[in-house]
């Protein structure tokens, strides 16, 4: 594969640490070089969910699951199973704090809880260090599924990928949000890869630029011939005949398949409904919560001003003024050609068609 | 009226200047200071015109009206009248060359060569004195007309505010892109002044930002309760019933009705007629270009990638990626609800009905 990002890498064994590129300072760095945030323990990580030093479904997912590996970490070697357990429920709930709306934070902490309480369960002479080497194994898991999860999206969406066509992206949902190749540009670095000739939009993503400072980034460095716009002119480009298709990542997926993504994404549905574009959303099966039975049960995060009315330390509005600056919205299913997932392609998705699929 | 705000005013007789509020450096002065540009030559006019330091169709064509002023006084009062009318027309032609999309920019400086022009032949043994104090008078009608329309725009529109009812608006088609109270902002500083209750959300309109730095700073000078968005939050607000109606301003109207806007525009057309939002244009009728059948013969300037890529000396993106970055889009009249002009209202705009409201 194209891509050598090592978004998130755990070093070293039970007493290790998680090295995290810090994504807030890409792609101002000195060339070829990378500043990297390097976490010890668990309100390290949660900062660093917190201020987006990570962030992207999936990799909060995975950032996370090592998180329950750092909380083991510091459990006392004498401390019984049941205590300790106690102790992994509190931290967990620490992290599940760090952000609201995407669901594989969720997913990922229930599932190093169920780790940690099966093993419990059945190891009841066991030491820490061996609910630690279970925990580890289990967060090393989740990084190694994702990455298998990021290259069967990329295979089965590349299939939707139009010879000499251009794909309108928005936010980064790439290398740099996942344990792999991405979610909605996997299918792009597969279609490289096997020689594809494409173009990419990429939305500059406003407020925090994430299109520009990371998408850009990620492709440049992978080859792919990418341009940047501002949100407010995919629907020129459309209008125009320029973009066939759009793909963007998501950060929950309900139960009748209405999805919450990155602000903007939902108008960006609107508008490719309106000039007859297929939009895609390409996200692993982690991705779903169908405990929501639809779009408007998911919580939506609502973010500082400051990301509006300043950059970096320059006002860019005046000081006084109100902001709305909410980090999601949802697009409804209706507007969703296909869902693209690990296992293959939900067309017109809706719930029973999303059942099956995820069997 | 509740508007102070001088953003253009002749200082002096003939032998006067224009001075200009920059508006690059809005909001970011001291409180209650603002930082004023004097123009005593075309080619400084020019450049503030291309570098944005006024703006604003209406503003626009103004700044040229003054402009061809300052141009008569730079004439030797030995000089024949033919030779002037040439020194002219050459002027005319440099402050034409400053931005290629709002037409009241062509507009003015056909009305001051035609002012000049008549009166050349009209008092063959007149002065360039004459000549210059001719041409005062007429851009300064040109400046007060400005006025007038605004207000007359103002209160035509108010009547489309629905009593406590939420406006979006685009970009900044207020007092500082005009000579008087606005086109998209007159009915809201009309209504405010009716002490009518209503909100404003306004874009930040990427990349110059001028919904931030300038709409949202200028109704913050008027007492307007307003709030700033990002772009792509648009269709979530109408998504949530947030939007009642959507006016932006305009920088060219082809004879069909379709309309070049700050990019963005387009997209928001879109939107509104998605969520059943009714959208009004806002414009004097010196913004008609009845030349242009439709909007596709609409000149779309292209800016330079800077301003997409980075924000006062700060980079927001790889310095080596791709960028589009068309200054204006085009809004179908088919999306347009009315268009309200100085003259009045009209509805569901067409060849026909826009002939006949210009009579």
């Amino acid at each position: 594969m194209s891509v050598k990002i090592k978004t998130l890498e755990w070093i070293g064994d039970i007493d290790g640490f998680l090295r995290l590129i810090d994504q807030r300072v890409l792609p101002h760095v000195l060339p070829r070089r990378l500043v990297y945030m390097d976490c010890y323990d668990v309100p390290t990580l949660v900062e660093a969910i917190r201020m987006l030093a990570v962030r992207g479904a999936p990799a909060i997912g995975i950032t996370a699951g090592y998180g329950m590996s750092l909380a083991a970490q510091k459990i006392n070697d004498h401390t019984d199973l049941a205590q300790a357990l106690q102790a992994l429920r509190k931290q967990a709930d620490v992290l599940a704090s760090s952000r609201p709306t995407a669901v594989n934070l969720f997913w990922s902490l229930d599932r190093m809880m169920t780790c940690a309480a099966t093993f419990i369960a059945d190891n009841s002479g066991a030491s820490i260090i061996d609910l630690q080497r279970a925990l580890l194994l289990e967060a090393r898991a989740i990084h190694t599924e994702d990455r298998q999860m990021c290259q069967a999206i990329g295979e089965h969406g590349e299939k939707l990928i139009p010879e000499g066509g251009s794909i309108l992206t928005h936010c980064n949902a790439g290398a740099l949000a996942t344990g792999g190749i991405g979610t909605a540009l996997a299918p792009m670095y597969v279609a490289h890869e096997h020689g594809k000739p494409f173009h990419v939009y990429a939305d500059e993503t406003r407020p925090l630029l994430q299109g520009a400072r990371l998408t850009a980034w990620e492709l440049l460095q992978g080859g792919i011939d990418v341009t940047l716009i501002c949100d407010n002119m995919a629907g020129m480009l459309m209008k125009q005949g320029k973009i066939d298709t759009v793909i963007t990542g998501a950060d929950r997926i309900a139960a009748n398949g209405d999805t919450a993504n990155k602000i903007g994404t939902y108008g960006l549905s609107i508008l490719a409904a309106a000039h007859d574009i297929p939009f895609y959303i390409a996200a692993p099966s982690s991705t779903f919560d169908l405990k929501l039975s639809c779009g408007n049960q998911i919580p939506i995060e609502q973010r500082s001003p400051n990301e509006v009315t300043s950059f970096g330390d320059r006002p860019t509005a005046p000081e006084d003024v109100k902001v709305y600056n909410p980090a999601f919205d949802v697009v409804d299913a209706s507007k969703i050609t296909a869902i693209i997932t690990e296992k293959g392609i939900i067309e017109n998705p809706d719930a029973d068609k999303i059942a099956a699929h995820l069997g």
